[in-house]
């Protein structure tokens, strides 16, 4: 199966490349990206020297449709849009990674990111949390891929709103992602002058974009409106999200029945490890894995559900969740090119 | 005048020879280690080699009392109420750094350190939080300095609890600290390679023994049980704390009004620095500082206030807030020796 | 085929099982830790939860030999030698990770390690470096793999010493580590706090044992007595090294000429990747990966040739080059496992 | 005395502040930036909100004349010379931390960074390293301090080229410096997810520009062209220089010969510390402080020297050596305002 990359010169793109080089099914066909057309991807990654043959193009929808099956487009909010309705038209498969299908409501999108370019398309998008929404990723065309955080927020989460164990109302996220969430940004904020020995919280309370998008997802699992109070916060590693929800709970619950609720719901789950009592998430136990750590623990004091969660956020975060996708979207095994152990130490 | 520290081998007394090596009033007259008593000071901490021409010696509370009027008690927890209670006995004042004196009801100190040696001090004993207690600090002969955590707490939370702002039930806070809250010890959990480019909470819920320590001064401050969840991480940074405190308001409050609440509160203080809106507090604007930064927001949609802060867990976290402290009972300036701008970048 | 990982609770252990968790033709059959026998694997490592369904076991050479057909030896310096003697009795093929079977001469061992558990064995052990022993290993049947530092050393300068284009004294090696070379060791020097934004060099001189190992090699390739001045330095990194190489230049030779040398003698290697002009070699474009990435150029001034190199310690330093070795004894495809892409950023 | 901070916007400028914030005979009567000017200081270094009641303001030589009797110049390379001639024309004193005053010879100047601006005043301009040219500095009104590699070099080797002990062809310098060296250049190279975790050579050989400036001072000391082959390293901290030198012996000295001869040199000086045997120098040991601590062995095999040292790059290595200087201007005791302990840990 040929694949390309579309908009492959930040970290979600070079990390799509790590993960495809090594996948047993998936050829990587066509790489591109507008500023380094005609160099060899060795050349921009010293890490891939000698292992892809290619060189970037730039990216041209009709072009990628004689080279390759599907497509995942890495490109930044909004000029996403047009690429991937020019793709679909071509009659490529797109599994994309910006924030452009994630939201259906085409007016909350405008709300947060700027009109939409290609409207007529959500409709068709699925959500692709594979473990929410496996059975819809299965024959979908056009997948948007969730964003870090949100992954990080809705996999401990749902279970609790699906069976309606939580209010609704009052949900806490307090999350701490390293740098590299922020793509390869030149700014001043990035510098490792800046951000190391550093932490700090930012767009504090109901100003991030990745909210809606966890509303979104959150609510349609509840059955009602949920509203979550979200303080991401910078932390000074390269990769990984760790995450902590706090809610209330509607009735009794004790830590144990919260962990089985966790177990219950991801028995089956390959990327889903359910962490047993007195262990937490850690960002080192999900390094450069496709795996989100979970947790679950309650304060009865005051009734309130603890949930915590760790990933990478380029892989589970981005790029591994949409390799994940891909491999269901074309029937192969879901873990396939996806079986690495984290590096760690 | 004279002063002596008290257990100097680890960070918190490295830290105050730091401090104490600049201020203009406190002269170094003693530094106690067991295990590394007869050595010079400049040989067991190289970054202090030609600052401090002393060596250390053992704890003995009668010489002790022959060479310094103020002794500053960094021990462990347990091992400073029985060195406390003869440094008094002998009439030396003391700034304990140890939780054996932040604790009034001894039966909640036996339940989290075991049995007290000294309850009967623990009358006398006054809270170290000058912001909070600096008229009963002035008159102090014994100190209980804060915990870090606590510190980082009770400073954003006071004036709303104070002012019956917000339910003193359901406060969940979400804090993050740096390797060296943990002091020297020698662990696997604190190597280099299992902390770096690593992040994940521990004792989450009600199980860190700073626990009680909020919960007793901020339930003084509202007049009322003040229940705290607390969810407590490592991050990966040498110094520093930053703080999220999530609570629910009483009433209306937007962020402007939080932000006015603190400003008023802090108005006449040096070392509490509330930020403007739009800024959050950073480890890297308090590193090796006395300051702790301060900001409110509030959702307001599910009615919840946000306080964030940022210390430095050595400085205002522990030593930096005893010489605080020990200024006010000298009747020095409260911030001789503690003027020191932080270290940035 | 089946192999053993004898003494998995060290980073190099852990990370054996990371790579031949993913080989196609390794079946990990058992994995042995005295301290933790009994334990699974997944407990001991929260990185490997749900990837083996393993115990640990306690080492017994008989045992082991029914289980598996070759092992890996990650024990330490001394506490091999017993063992690998009687792994090898019972049959087994052996990789030794320690430096038990690095040194041909026993007396240079006894120098450095003390006397030799195992003498006997020396004269059939072959030095685990591919590139410049590649024959001898696929012969062998125990393999005694190079420290982290001589590898690094000896693939940039054995092509030199080989054509007699420097002097064999006067080597100067400037290398820089990462903290996992000193393994799982818990040591205050090692600490977060005491590691994290510093750097310092230690054993300076002669007096580092991997000393003896880089002068038994070189001294080889030069076909003369090599000596090297080896200054190690502790970096705050997990993985990697960095090593400078400074030697005399014999005669006249420039730097374009100097990179062809390394060209041509890596021309077929997988793992040796030659740098062009104007780029150094750096520890984020090796790791965890089997590279060894090196670049030379010339100051012509002096005559000074300089040789650059970076490699994961724990890969190509450690476990991914004794995979590579199993690989060569097994007659499989030598990168069979090890073809896993850098992890970047 | 008031002085000026001109070009405060970068991390020497905000170095300089701090220091001069705590010094006990300068007054910071002028901060400017062409890009903040109007902006309070504090708005835009959080780290120092409170601590200094002064806006930014556009350079004016005349204006920043009437202001303050010394100015510390903290502009790049080539913009600071016309700006410290405008200065020198004014009657102020200047403390130059750029390139522009380094060399004395202007064709060699010219080779490195283009023309110089203002040539007549090289004549005039004294070289601040105070512990090689502490008389000449005293008398100065234009000092040109030294880059922060320089430093690290020249202190330790000068004692044995000025006795000729060492070779002066064939000096190795292979240095190791922290991020905020490079400035606060927002540059792809700097961000931290390409620098943490990560080290690598740059400008290897004879490339970089501090080379003229240490082989100016080297010779000057040897009364010889002294000949440095330098490659300088990035490390993953934000702050701190460690050096090693290796030079041939011209005769025999041994390791404990070679510290006596830096006891020697440094037996007068406050800020260089020559460590005892068997410590090196780290970055931890001098972090925010003024201190650069030296060590010294013998490689005896093969003659060669090898020199090691730390400093912090911002302070020794900029902004302090330019108050240390500015003090000797002054008539001040040389310590004034440095005898902060370095933040450890």
């Amino acid at each position: 199966m040929r694949v390309a990359v579309v908009g492959a010169s930040g970290y979600t793109g070079l990390e799509l490349l790590r993960i495809l080089l090594r996948h047993p099914r998936f050829e990587i066909a066509a790489v591109t990206s507008e500023q380094r057309a005609g160099r060899p991807v060795g050349d921009a990654f010293p890490a891939l020297r000698g292992q892809l043959d290619l060189a970037f193009q730039a990216a041209e929808a009709g072009a990628l449709a004689k080279q390759a099956d599907l497509a995942f487009t890495a490109l930044p909010h909004a000029a996403s849009a047009p690429m991937v309705r020019d793709l679909r038209k071509a009659g490529v498969t797109v599994l994309d990674l910006s924030a452009d299908f994630r939201l259906r409501d085409p007016e909350v999108y405008a709300r947060w990111y700027g009109e939409h370019a290609a409207p007529e398309l959500l409709g068709e998008a699925v959500y692709g949390l594979p473990e929410l929404h496996r059975k819809a990723i299965r024959e979908a065309a056009l997948v948007g891929c969730p964003g870090c955080y949100p992954t990080s927020v809705l996999l401990p989460l749902t279970p609790f709103l699906r069976r309606g164990l939580v209010e609704p109302a009052g949900v806490v996220v307090d999350s701490k992602s390293g740098v590299s969430g922020a793509g390869r940004k030149v700014e001043a904020a990035y510098l490792f002058s800046e951000v190391d020995e550093n932490c700090s919280a930012y767009k504090v309370g109901h100003v991030h974009r990745h909210v809606p998008e966890m509303e979104q997802e959150a609510s349609a699992a509840a059955g009602a409106d949920v509203h979550v109070t979200f303080v991401p916060h910078l932390l000074p590693t390269i990769r990984g999200i760790v995450t902590s929800v706090y809610a209330r709970l509607r009735g009794a619950l004790d830590a144990e029945a919260a962990r089985g609720v966790l177990r219950e719901a991801y028995a089956e789950e390959t990327f889903v490890r359910v962490l047993p009592e007195g262990e937490t998430p850690s960002l080192a136990a999900v390094r450069g894995s496709n795996f989100c750590d979970v947790a679950a623990t309650v304060d009865e004091r005051s009734g309130t559900l603890i949930l915590l969660s760790a990933l990478d956020n380029l892989v589970k975060g981005a790029s591994g969740q949409a390799v994940q996708c891909a491999n269901l979207v074309g029937g192969l095994p879901e873990d396939a090119g996806l079986r690495e152990a984290p590096l760690a130490p």
